[in-house]
């Protein structure tokens, strides 16, 4: 069992939700998230906020450098994660900066509240 | 040490608050996300979705398919997981679907920040 | 490969955001939350909860128990993750209780949506 987080663009977020359905995953959660990735730094500013100019610290932490990502949580079957990799890869990859991040989380065990069912029929 | 996460109904927060309280967890977060389980998916959508309506994959992503729910999160020792489970079903079992989700993870490390203290004790 | 998971002041986002930077985390992520942490709890609310009395769970649940954070994730090597926590901790330790939590999870991998990059290029 594994959880599929998936960070993605804010407009991407019905394509990602399809693709989860048709890669058989019917329950998932997501929410508001602000991101960025690498490259959107500038060096100059770093270094200001290194040498303790409290104006670099400030642009740094709040001048558009956190954008408005969806973050999309999946909890599926180990023999499914690679097939939902590829589903969110496929229905997010513009190939531009912003596409986004899919990170692979091990599970120790989940439980369906409705029924107190735990391990994998928890998440059948 | 393990990371509990709960996925619950947004008027489930005062009980399940309350009944983390009682099982001995005094710290906690919550936050807001939309989920969905299983069952609430129309199959004539999907196949749309497939096909490539993207009004199917409209509706699918934006209609009415995810419910707002709270995301619940606790980090607990190892021993009090399974009280800390049963605390959250016993509070949010009504035998209908939408009672949510819990699900178990690892956790490598934890510090509390104002002492530094890590491991057992910075959760104690 | 860790996730770093850290609850912090709202207002200490920028000084958190400037000290991931200068550690060299340049991709990571954040959101809203409630939290709390230990020693906000009144026991006589928790004695009346557990006794059934209905205002004692709804003001434990409601009433200003829980305050607002943020929650900020950054996935870093292995090598990395000691300088990361210890900058969030020096960019946030003022001594009073609220100075926040750091968690560190394991990560299984890590896919850069743009280029399906897994592992540790993904998130260099």
């Amino acid at each position: 069992m594994k959880e599929v987080i998936a960070v993605v663009r804010m407009n991407m977020m019905n394509k990602t939700k399809a693709a989860l359905t048709e890669a058989g995953v019917d329950a998932f959660f997501a929410h508001e998230a602000q991101g960025r990735g690498k490259g959107f730094v500038n060096a100059a500013l770093v270094e200001g906020a290194e040498s303790g100019y409290e104006e670099a610290a400030a642009v740094l932490g709040e001048k558009g450098k956190l954008y408005p990502k969806r973050m999309v949580t999946a909890v599926v079957p180990d023999d499914l994660v690679e097939e939902v990799v590829e589903a969110i890869t496929a229905a997010n990859q513009t190939g531009k900066p912003g596409d986004g991040k899919i990170f692979i989380l091990p599970i120790g065990d989940a439980v369906r509240v409705r029924t107190s069912e735990t391990g994998a029929s928890a998440i059948a």
